[in-house]
């Protein structure tokens, strides 16, 4: 494999010296640009995307081509693993996920089967064996996945949700249901990510976009012991070289001191947090990843540079600090706000690292 | 107006003794109740029913006739200002809210007037005092009003949104635009408020359901300020007794030092945050409202009283908490277990106001 040309993304994950901020963003493969949608017309569904590796190559490296991105991220969905458990997942227009066999009794729970990726995931692996070729380390490769608890909000509501109704009565009337239910999925998601990482992927990040729906305690039971126990199970060596884990908990600000006792390299934050207070609370122990409003690429030039800086100052001098937005890019940006964004993280940020 | 027989709930938010830790829940007259589907059907539509003060009257009874709760809420909804405004509030089945004319420009911003509540909303006045008067003093009333910019959300979007592409697009790019419409607005909501304390709330409620979508300064610049313009505006005494004062700003847990220096009396907590910590870093200066999961009414009567427990022992001793879900009751809870979390609260908490 080519050594990396660009390593600023995992040197910032690591907390090592770097020249200026690396940045990339969440969904940085998606609707807002063109090609990506000529792309996906052609493949037919988005599950069609996902499952086509050339597909899902070509469109990981098209945000690259346009912008002066620090990292690749895998094109794929977080629910590939209950998709290859049999529960059959498709897309409505519209509407989102959605499982045609739904998790609902402890039956079905029980019937589930821990995955193999390379049984039964391959065009995952295939994809990120082409990417890191095509890449040929211009810049790391991310794999990633849901979190046990995110991915089960889906199983077991049958798609989306707002309140969670079904998998918080499983979770409050039969915890022991829970519990299989998310010991399988972390087993699922540990050979998921390993098998992403002995195939090429870089650092892995864990997405628990619905472990804020929880309680505090809740949230520790349920969710982040579940990732800790996944980050335990990863191979954090590969060719040499360490391969950096980051948690992203949507809504988990408040539980910051706890999601660092992970043993993660790195915590992602949404927006609702000023990354200074993240920092004077989680101090050296790991590099933060975030954490710009999505809503700010709205703005005009000089609104979007005038939030990197604040951001950037908020930061302030030091290692350990990967720009991103709080949450994925929105389907309705204007393409060339993105060049505003990583232009103008790379261009303020060079000062905070003489 | 006959004088209060249970006046703990007003005590526990100007921080004196009680007897026990009082309790209501939001959206306690709603769906979850079968005597309340029917008088909504009877009704017609959502909006006729909130229109017609006898059954709105009606239907915030209902709870209290099956519950020990310590405060009655009129039954109203958080759009009616705007629907006084003239954009056509109307509910599509299983949608949410909608209005048929939202504001999209600058010009239409412009042309909203601020509402006189006596001329343009008599409908909820005449509730208001229909209830003061069937209650005969028997638990206090709480008037309530959505925030000027959760209000403006639903109004610029057009509805419910997830992303509030719109209204973040005018806060970014025409600041001035969008301060003029939350100014509009948070008059709208003083005069609102005023009014229904003048026909008989005991206390106020600004339910600020999406300022947590914001970030910080954000919040501050386009939620909270607007919020503390409207508490500096209120009749804070009426009929010789105090009105007290209560703001929630759902996934607001972040920012409670800022919220707490808005003069209110009272400050509603989601479950994110865990009650001890709230009340540390908010010291004496106001009382919490909150904070459990309404999820956990999913639970049997050992789970439900286990988490009531909980959230007691972390709040302690002293004065200041009224018991309260971190947002409103789902609609398929079962009302038998209500029935357990309104006594459990009553029961376990006594030990604390000894």
């Amino acid at each position: 494999m080519a050594e990396l040309k660009n390593d600023r993304f995992i040197r910032a994950l690591l907390k090592q010296d770097v020249d200026v901020t690396p940045v990339w963003m969440m969904r940085q493969a998606g609707r807002y640009l063109p090609e990506y949608r000529e792309v996906r017309q052609e493949a037919g569904s988005f599950m069609d995307l996902c499952q086509n590796p050339e597909l899902a190559c070509e469109v990981t490296l098209q945000p690259l081509r346009r912008y002066a991105l620090d990292a690749a991220i895998l094109f794929s969905d977080i629910l590939t693993i209950p998709d290859a458990m049999g529960l059959g997942l498709y897309f409505e227009q519209g509407e989102g996920p959605k499982f045609k066999k739904p998790v609902q009794t402890p039956a079905d729970v029980e019937d589930l089967e821990v995955i193999s990726t390379e049984k039964d995931l391959p065009y995952v692996l295939d994809a990120v064996k082409l990417i890191r070729k095509a890449l040929n380390g211009s810049v790391p490769l991310i794999g990633f996945s849901g979190s046990p608890w995110t991915v089960a909000t889906y199983m077991v509501e049958g798609g989306s949700s707002k309140e969670f109704a079904n998998i918080k009565s499983m979770m409050m009337n039969t915890p022991e249901v829970m519990h299989e239910l998310l010991g399988k999925l972390a087993d699922s998601v540990t050979d998921y990510l390993n098998a992403q990482i002995r195939a090429g992927a870089q650092a892995v990040q864990i997405f628990d976009t619905w472990g804020g729906a929880l309680s505090a305690h809740a949230y520790e039971t349920f969710s982040l012991n579940y990732m800790k126990k996944i980050v335990s199970g990863l191979v954090r060596e590969h060719e040499g070289h360490r391969v950096p884990v980051i948690l992203f908990t949507k809504n988990g600000g408040h539980w910051l001191e706890k999601i660092v006792e992970s043993d993660c390299d790195c915590v992602g934050l949404d927006w609702t947090i000023p990354i200074n207070e993240a920092r004077a609370r989680v101090g050296d122990k790991v590099a933060l990843q975030g954490n710009m409003d999505p809503a700010v690429l709205y703005g005009g030039d000089d609104i979007i540079r005038n939030e990197i800086a604040l951001i950037l100052k908020q930061f302030g001098h030091g290692n350990g600090h990967v720009f991103n937005l709080g949450h994925g890019i929105h389907q309705f940006v204007n393409p060339d706000h993105v060049t505003t964004f990583v232009d103008a993280v790379h261009e303020l940020s060079a000062q905070y690292h003489q």
